[in-house]
């Protein structure tokens, strides 16, 4: 009633006092202050402090349409109102148990003198770590249909600050990160993944430090009915613009709206220590609550799969060797087989016999459908049905058989970014799935969009991943999406929206050049800000030239073994794929332990080191249980990392294992050193950590029986 | 064998020879003979004459690929062969109970020497009214995928000939046709449809007159995965070139093919008079015959409809005035009713009553269904739902109340031209249909179409109709596209795709500017070259004030109400519309009776006169009866139709019941002014018709009892 008073007042007194100054209007929370402005040219401009130091320099906003009528010129304040949130919910699965959500919130409304006095809202909310605003459209006469040209919203920054950064690739986040000061910034040396992005163009999450000790993350929360968002870069003045990716018009047109509607929430966490950055809720909080009532059927999950097999050259996706198939027409069930299609019948089951073994959940299993003959980079339309799968791979069979030894089959949706014939056969597939007992589906969208000059990161598309995570919990079916656009917190909202890529995967490092050893210790502080990353740890057989001499020759992966089983805890996935073959796990089943003890969904979080480019130490409490995991990784540099247990329930012995780095263990020279040590501990013990160069360590707590 | 034999030497000799020559290889059938040659600069030419008179003087030849390796360059002849076909078919439903394919086929063998030796054919047919032809890129190693960019198809013409064209708009055929030298072709000061062609672009089907006799018509067959073909006219030289619609990528890419694949056949029909024209069969022999095996659900009927309605403003297709709503969070349970929507179950049961009291099988309903609130030119992606009717239409009351009374339902899906949005609905909408006893659907494509920068007659789009004609074949539903791409024959691929309106239909009538006179005079000659038309005929309330004064004034139907019945036999369609209001023909309904008689499927036709532009008589005999019917329409000039009726059966009486304008009708004068006259006639009598200005007569013909 206060607040309704107060917004009256504002309304009826405060609202025209202010419509006719340029006051600025202010909102706090903790150390973070915003301001907003109107500038003496009539353009609006917002700023952000944490505590003394200017974190965002006043910095235009605007919105601007294909009609020339948008809110880019000169506005007239028309009126504002604040109010005060402090509430809490519990996710459906994550990393803690209970989420507070605690802002101030500014709304400026705003009309646009030079067109029949459009009206457009900003919406600002400030909580302890940083600021989320977006734009609204209120529904209002004369404007009801409208297309964003550009969203002209800019981040100026006061300093040439440290920056974690990608190019602004319109279709791939997977990238290396440049560690640079935002004047060096320049993407032309890059070699494009999919799209060669403009030479200042870069990605979000931006992770940013200042040298007066800030830590600084823009992004975006709950990203629907709009194209992702890139920034550009002004290497001079260290201002960053807005630049929504286009659509497939050539017109430059950003998004095709219909008021009334609002943008997502632009994002900037702000903390003066990195750990602060990590354990930020800011982005989930912006996102909407979920309209799903029953959840019991979103069940994270460990899963195995036939997958890395293909990666190191063992097996193949494809069943034959043929090439220029045609969907329609091919004779799929009398091909030749290549004789190593990783997908059959027998390979499926000896790793649903590894699952039941080792408290792994799920397989997945790719390869499984046919097209995979000539599937990748044609820009051809017709490539997968996802209901026909190639005549080695016993659907029924192995629907019984698993079943028969409670492990869930994860059905792979390689839709060769051919979105157009994947929403057709979208209903077919998912009823495909159920009725062949599959709960869980990985989805992937590899190369060029079709429709044809729609980009992944456009509206299209955000549209498609939107549709498809709502379509799939229509059917009570959880998604993991590949080469999807970069998570905003939507798993608040679909919570069977359990994991995306949208980076670049532990994948890479089959691969020549691989991910840098820092790259495990950027992520977090990028793109998981958005949330969970389907990462694929676990990679045991470091060396891959094993599996193919002639083919892998020189290839591995860039991390210790160690730091593969610490990626669990510090790479947070409800979904957490243990991605080498079971006859690495094999050779190493006491290493594997940790992955079957590790859980997938916690009650707490505490960050206890972290450093974005070079450490980070999480440890987790799992769900429901007072058993607690440490992972703790390093960048290329050795390190030593001194502990103190106090997050242990006060009182309580805890067996402590500890699965560390081997003597002489490096990244590039001896990987596969490990060490497992036991020992008891309490919440009053400390543990140091010798981490490798490029390695890591994991820990288990378990309670002790008093 | 002989074939087999011949092939086989031309294959082991007579290639090789031709192979290092230029000599011209020719082909011909009656008076139609054409000549292939290989220039002296290594393109491709070819030449058509009708007798002694030149029909395409050389003309080059070519296919461009967008990685600059195709076929547009110098070329090898590596071989060619010919072979002769004369064999028959039956169509599912037809002008013609059967229909003969004589053509001799000359095979060219190509090769591109500077790209690999990859390897192109020509195939050309010659029939004895004009040529077919069309581009095959055989299976062949280092060419898999290519995309089309350019097909440089030309059609020379040896003089100014009078053309009848419309501009070529890449998303709509709704032209009035200009008659003009093609001297004269410029499309500059004609008001677009959808979007404006390049002045001197224009449609196929294309009609020419040559000053020494000859009537050609330009269009192509099959059109299969790729887009239309559109012609640049060279005002000067009279050449005409085949421009491709592109696709949305900005690239002027035009289709994306996997070899072994082929183009349309471009077709060249040929005579020395009008009726042969419309009397050829050589589009529909192009076109692959049908897989269906059982076809006993294809029914051709005639319907009336809740349509007409609308477009006299009598009713409205929304149920509300309500604007700007979106499809997703609108209570449509409880909008606002209008009080004039015309998909009112009471207003639906009028239409049932009057259909099965007056043999008409069918009945559309446009408006049934939720979204017509802002349906047009929002470029909007869900609009429509396709499943979800207004509150005041009952959908399973009108169901039992149809079947009750030997009435088919005849479903309406208006896309708005959001196709991905209804591509993926259509699962659903064919199984809401035949949950609720619709067996027929008719689409519509209004407005821009989504997926953004595709256009309506580019390859993504015509995949879309073709997938469209088979997904309602596999459920066993009959379709009607409109504001779909131009037919080409398909129907009889799919004998279940009954009609398109590619065209301007009556429905222009409603509006200002309407159909000139001579438009129906036309339009057998151009759009129905391809395929049925939807024209909707039959409108009796002439004089559109009446609906409604305020908001019609000044609107006609642009003919009399006589010529409106002898579009049932000039216009041909499996699907025939009896257009107006139930109300407007209980007025008439001594003129009813002639669209009560007249059958929609056809055992023999004949064309006993014809001009385009100018007039047109037809005579068709009813499908496995001794019934005959006859039209005979008139452009704004007064005729008299003398009429031999020897196509009658010998010794046979008949009654016939002639439908003809009244003394002083005119189109706009006197426009419904008719009498209805019967007499006795056999194939020996003569009968003279007289068409006032503007006008046209219908004929009935039953046999007597001997």
């Amino acid at each position: 009633m206060k607040q309704l008073l107060l917004a009256m007042l504002l309304l009826a007194a405060g609202t025209r006092a202010r419509a006719q100054t340029t006051a600025p209007l202010t909102a706090r929370l903790g150390n973070v202050r915003l301001t907003v402005a109107l500038a003496p040219d009539g353009h609006l401009t917002y700023a952000v402090s944490y505590g003394a130091k200017p974190v965002i320099t006043p910095s235009r906003l605007g919105l601007a349409f294909a009609d020339g009528k948008g809110f880019e010129g000169p506005l007239v304040l028309t009126g504002s109102e604040t109010k005060d949130v402090d509430d809490a919910w519990q996710p459906v699965w994550g990393e803690v148990k209970n989420i507070r959500n605690h802002y101030q919130q500014l709304t400026v409304h705003l009309r646009q003198p030079a067109a029949d006095g459009r009206r457009l809202d900003v919406v600002f909310r400030v909580f302890a770590a940083g600021v989320g605003f977006r734009y609204e459209v209120p529904s209002q006469p004369g404007l009801a249909y409208f297309t964003v040209q550009d969203e002209t919203t800019e981040f100026n920054l006061p300093a040439n600050h440290k920056a974690f950064w990608i190019p602004g690739d319109y279709d791939s986040n997977e990238y290396t990160y440049t560690s640079s000061r935002l004047s060096e910034v320049n993407t032309t040396p890059i070699e494009p993944i999919q799209q060669r992005a403009a030479p200042k163009r870069i990605q979000t999450p931006l992770m940013l430090k200042s040298d007066n000790g800030l830590y600084i993350n823009i992004h975006e929360a709950a990203l629907v009915n709009y194209p992702a968002m890139t920034l550009n870069v002004d290497t001079e003045t260290f201002g960053l613009s807005s630049q929504l990716v286009p659509d497939a018009t050539g017109t430059g047109a950003k998004a095709y709206l219909q008021a009334p509607e609002h943008t997502p929430w632009r994002t900037i966490v702000v903390a003066d220590n990195a750990p602060a950055i990590l354990s930020s809720k800011l982005i989930l909080n912006l996102n909407e609550p979920t309209k799903l009532t029953e959840t019991g059927w979103i069940q994270p999950r460990k899963f195995v799969g036939v997958w890395w097999e293909m990666h190191v050259n063992k097996a193949s996706w494809n069943y034959s060797d043929a090439s220029n198939l045609k969907l329609a027409s091919t004779d799929w069930a009398n091909l030749k087989p290549n004789g190593h299609h990783g997908a059959n019948t027998a390979n499926v089951k000896r790793y649903i016999d590894f699952a039941a073994r080792h408290n792994i959940q799920g397989v997945l299993v790719e390869g499984w459908n046919v097209g995979w003959e000539d599937w990748a980079n044609n820009w051809k339309e017709e490539v997968f049905d996802f209901v026909t799968p190639y005549p080695d791979f016993d659907v029924e069979e192995l629907h019984r058989y698993a079943a028969g030894k409670g492990v869930k089959l994860i059905m792979h949706h390689e839709t060769s970014s051919s979105v157009t014939n994947y929403e057709r056969r979208q209903d077919a597939a998912y009823r495909f799935m159920k009725q062949h007992g599959y709960d869980a589906v990985k989805t992937g969208y590899v190369g060029r969009i079709i429709p044809r000059g729609e980009h992944h990161d456009g509206q299209w598309m955000v549209n498609h991943y939107n549709r498809t995570a709502q379509l799939t919990a229509d059917n009570r079916i959880m998604v993991d999406m590949h080469e999807a656009v970069r998570p905003t917190g939507l798993h608040r909202t679909y919570p069977n929206w359990m994991a995306s890529e949208a980076a670049r995967g532990n994948e890479f490092n089959a691969w020549s050049s691989g991910n840098p050893p820092e790259h495990e210790t950027i992520l977090p502080f990028t793109r998981l800000m958005g949330g969970p990353m389907d990462y694929t740890p676990g990679i045991f057989q470091i060396n891959l030239e094993s599996w193919n001499p002639a083919r892998n020759q020189g290839r591995q992966v860039h991390t210790t073994l160690a730091k593969q089983l610490a990626l669990y805890v510090t790479m947070y996935s409800p979904l957490q794929m243990a991605a080498d073959l079971p006859e690495a796990y094999e050779q190493h089943l006491d290493a594997f332990r940790f992955i079957e003890d590790v859980a997938v969904d916690w009650d707490d979080t505490r960050i206890l080191a972290a450093e974005p480019g070079d450490y980070l130490t999480t440890v987790r409490k799992a769900k429901g249980k007072d058993e607690w995991y440490l992972g703790s990784i390093t960048d290329e540099n050795a390190r030593k990392q001194a502990l103190k247990l106090n997050f242990l329930t006060p009182g309580q012995r805890y067996e402590a294992t500890v699965y560390a780095d081997g003597p002489g263990a490096s990244w590039d020279k001896n990987p596969m050193a490990y060490r497992i040590t036991k020992q008891v501990v309490t919440s009053k013990s400390a543990l140091t950590l010798q981490l490798a160069p490029g390695g890591g360590a994991a820990v288990s707590f378990k309670p002790l029986k008093k």
